[in-house]
């Protein structure tokens, strides 16, 4: 069997998979870092790779937990249709490997500061490759089923405790543009619209992003960031759907 | 560590390093097979892939035969200049895994028929992955080193007996476009620039595709194929550079 080796250890603001962006291209403001480590030399063997503006990152999908091979997914945005594990971008494969394109914002030393990012905290990489638009572009690619299944797309709102709680949040963080960043993991609807408890109408769910969790409703088309609370712990039962079919 | 596994082994005419374009957009009529072993129940887990026109091929290095860490690498079209190994495309790398878009021809049953293909006869796939272009393609990316390096472009002749060869190799295997196959193969100068032996003005090589020897000598600016040879040995001695720093 070939084998493979992690590189380093993603850091990045999501904390668990409710509330990830489904693709990096969704969240622009979505920021992490990545430290390679020293065994692989990075004041070396990251030369160069400053020129590029985007990265692949090839990632571990460590918190994978089936153990079945099951060739049918539903992907999200197909509410609850289904197509094969291999015409979709499940993290349910035989090499759970993730492919991300991300924008690399610069390199400093070992670390790279990269945008745009589906992956969550602690994520392994095992590799990272320099995008060439030459041989990784299709320009006239056809999308498949993609093409006919958009991600959703809400009216994002914010509470009047909402925007102080943020412009809090971003003074004690240290941070900029955490309005953007959640309106983008908000407007594209993180909810599993195949758990028809999490769908209901009006009821208040929350995900952690940073050290806070963010609580939000949706009504109709329009989701309302409430506030964002600090010091919670994470009530995983909320949003775990049930053991799925096809992941 | 995290772990992968084979999902098919692809079928292309390259039969060894020397020859295999060094991407896969550099020979369009590079076209090749995989067939998804029956273990991933491909009847179901291919389901919805016809409709993309592209998909990504993750693939395991699996020639290759450094141990070493090397922090740097050589890319043929620097002719000896160094860059990061993650600023590169090297296929010595911790995760020797292989990232290549090809083109979907087609889905019959259990196998892909593809095209633009840079991976050698034998490759273990690991995962095949439908391009997305949303999420895929950064349209207005920088492209590093790369952009100032491009891949030598020679011009490429054939000999009359070379002419008689080709066309008897068509009509022997059941191929088209084996012409434009073996122009865009030679086009691009397959010897490496760092190797002076091989590199010799007038020096006939030698490089296997399909089930023969493709005979072929550079002059100048110019490489001409001199002819097909069948039932030859690999003479990887001529091709094959001394032990380099750096893969």
């Amino acid at each position: 069997m070939p084998s493979v080796r992690v590189i380093g250890v993603l850091r990045s603001p999501f904390r668990e998979k409710f509330g990830t962006p489904r693709q990096g291209n969704l969240a622009p403001g979505a920021f992490a870092t990545l430290k390679v480590v020293d065994e692989y030399t990075p004041e070396q063997s990251l030369q160069g790779l400053e020129g590029f503006s985007h990265v692949w990152l090839l990632s571990s999908f460590h918190l994978n937990t089936n153990k079945k091979f099951l060739p049918k997914v539903h992907p999200p945005r197909l509410k609850g249709r289904t197509v094969g594990l291999f015409a979709s971008r499940s993290p349910h494969r035989p090499s759970p490997v993730g492919l991300t394109l991300a924008r690399l914002v610069k390199v400093e030393g070992d670390t790279l500061h990269l945008a745009g990012v589906d992956l969550i905290d602690g994520t392994p990489i095992l590799d990272v490759k320099p995008y060439i638009p030459d041989s990784d572009a299709a320009p006239a690619a056809s999308a498949g089923w993609t093409a006919e299944a958009p991600f959703p797309a809400l009216k994002v709102a914010f509470s009047v405790q909402a925007k102080a709680d943020v412009a809090a949040a971003e003074a004690r963080l240290g941070l900029e543009g955490l309005t953007g960043l959640l309106g983008d993991i908000l407007r594209h609807d993180l909810r599993n619209p195949r758990d028809r408890a999490q769908t209901k109408d009006g009821l208040e769910l929350g995900f952690f992003l940073h050290d806070f969790e963010a609580r939000f409703v949706v009504r109709g088309g329009t989701v309302t960031l409430v506030r964002l609370a600090t010091g919670g712990q994470m009530h995983k039962k909320e949003r775990r759907t049930p053991p799925a079919k096809g992941g």
